[in-house]
């Protein structure tokens, strides 16, 4: 998530993503190819990116069949990959940038899912990388378009512009209020779709949101992408405000200090409490109640422990104490390292 | 709890107390005095203090009719009153010296009801001083005594030598394990009762436990004393087992850990969190799983933000909220003297 630029409204928003979703003219829709065919369309996708000088430098390209279930999991918990990407990892691969913001999913449920992530909120600039790689990748590859139809896919929900923006927010206090439902129903007939990021309950984990349009066909990408920021910017405000009003209380201060000290001192940490813990603190920040922690940090501290990402950086299979134990260790020792 | 001699098994003992109940020969039973009879039994008491200079330098009286029921029930939390002693304050009086380690009810359900204290296990320093005040008194008071009986009582369970010698005991590991009510069963064939210290339930308050003498008639003071004294070092020994095979636990270690760490950065404490919290930091230092911090510090801690006493520091009457949010600042401000 590194970005020279100063990052958006990040008290709320934890990152933007664009996703373009691609099909090449000349060949038949993922589920319609063998195994042989997805593996001989990653070659030409590494040979489009090979031949460009700018691509060849940054990517290096995964294939997904040699990972281990769990590496491939860490894919996803670093939001390079969808989960549906997993469900079977033949004659996919996956092409990723250094810092992995830029990572482009091949035969996933289309033959090109390229996705690019900013800090914060930062819609254009996520797009415009998006753009100018889809513009490269198209002069080799041909994407198949129509000119009524716009970008063919396979799932015709994303016949269009095949762009989804997505913006992952983080909405305790909308959720403490319990907002978050109400206004996701109104969200939905504005062509936007609020959900929890992570975990499917209906308190997600880590008051962790994804603000998305579910709208590709009848608008352009501009278009869709200023819809997006001003609801965004609704969203905001109104999650600001309830911050106010919540950081008010004396249990809501209670509650973010001790959140802190639990993750500076605990020696074993579930998953689950984490991410409570975290979002408390991530509040508390913005809300002044504790010293300022850069959000970049805490996102990257959020990922850094995630189970399956947890569990490649311990380099062997973890029991759940272990890797429980592993996890207290990493948060302590990285909140030490910022403290420091 | 100040002592220049070294404090003894304080890991498990906190303190150490010494009953002596008495009656004056020429007066009834408090039961059958009236209320001016009490106060007349006070003036003498107040005298028998005044004509010795040690006792007169260190005791000031306090008129228990006097006090608010929180001054009052903020005596209880300091061990210097029994419960039964607030029940009706009417013509009762306390004598303490200022370190409040001496005290002398008058008029509780005996005449004299008198107690030392010393901090760890120290029966027979603790007994010497009860003693030494014992016969000051005596000369003046004259304390009914038979050469059968001993020491005469209103309820004939203290007759005898009038002495109850109490431990208070942190036994963590022991309940933890489920083993007190088994050894409490055991204790009370040998004359000895061990219960919660504070809270009523099966689990009582912060692991705190208290071990007396229910015997008074058939031995001397010392044959009581010695018998306490035997079985203390085996429950000590119990406890210390217990402890170290507990301290393996790695979430044990969890707990400590974030205990000390809530206890050092909450906003709000309730009363019973704050017990388990220092019992189990109180554990930590015994088991050496954090920083040593000296077990009289922890003792003055625990008093000092009981309830009662608590609201007494306030100044003023606290609301629930008020409350707890004070003593999570003295349990905080504390602590952090403690480490500078």
């Amino acid at each position: 998530m590194s970005n020279q630029n100063p990052v958006c409204e990040e008290d709320v928003v934890i990152c933007t993503h664009i996703h373009l979703i691609r099909n090449l003219r000349d060949v038949p829709f993922v589920s319609k190819m063998s195994r042989s065919e997805r593996q001989k369309l990653e070659q030409r996708v590494a040979s489009a990116v090979s031949e460009n000088e700018g691509l060849s430098r940054v990517f290096r390209f995964i294939d997904m069949e040699s990972l281990s279930k769990t590496e491939a999991v860490s894919l996803v918990e670093r939001f390079l990959i969808s989960a549906d990407f997993l469900s079977d990892c033949r004659g996919r691969g996956l092409f990723v940038n250094e810092d992995e913001t830029v990572s482009v999913m091949v035969n996933e449920e289309d033959h090109i899912h390229l996705q690019c992530e900013q800090a914060g909120l930062n819609l254009q600039k996520a797009f415009e990388k998006a753009d100018g790689l889809d513009d490269i990748l198209d002069k080799s590859l041909h994407f198949a378009f129509d000119e009524n139809l716009g970008y063919l896919t396979q799932n015709p929900v994303n016949l269009g512009t095949g762009m989804r923006a997505s913006l992952t927010l983080h909405l305790p206090a909308l959720r403490e209020g319990g907002g978050v439902s109400r206004i996701s129903t109104n969200l939905s007939k504005l062509g936007l779709a609020l959900r929890g990021a992570l975990g499917s309950g209906a308190e997600p984990k880590g008051a962790v949101y994804q603000l998305s349009n579910h709208v590709t066909f009848g608008l352009s990408e501009q278009e869709a992408i200023a819809n997006l920021q001003s609801i965004a910017m609704q969203l905001i405000e109104q999650e600001r405000a309830a911050r106010t009003e919540l950081a008010e209380s004396l249990e809501i201060q209670d509650t973010v200090s001790r959140s802190l000290a639990i993750l500076q001192s605990a020696r074993m940490m579930a998953d689950d409490e984490f991410m409570q813990l975290i979002s408390n603190v991530r509040f508390g920040v913005a809300a002044g109640l504790i010293d300022p922690i850069d959000y970049g940090e805490l996102n990257r501290l959020m990922i850094m422990v995630q189970p399956a990402t947890l569990t490649v950086a311990g380099g062997r299979k973890l029991t759940p104490t272990e890797r429980r134990s592993l996890r207290a260790e990493k948060i302590r020792d990285f909140l030490q390292k910022l403290n420091a």
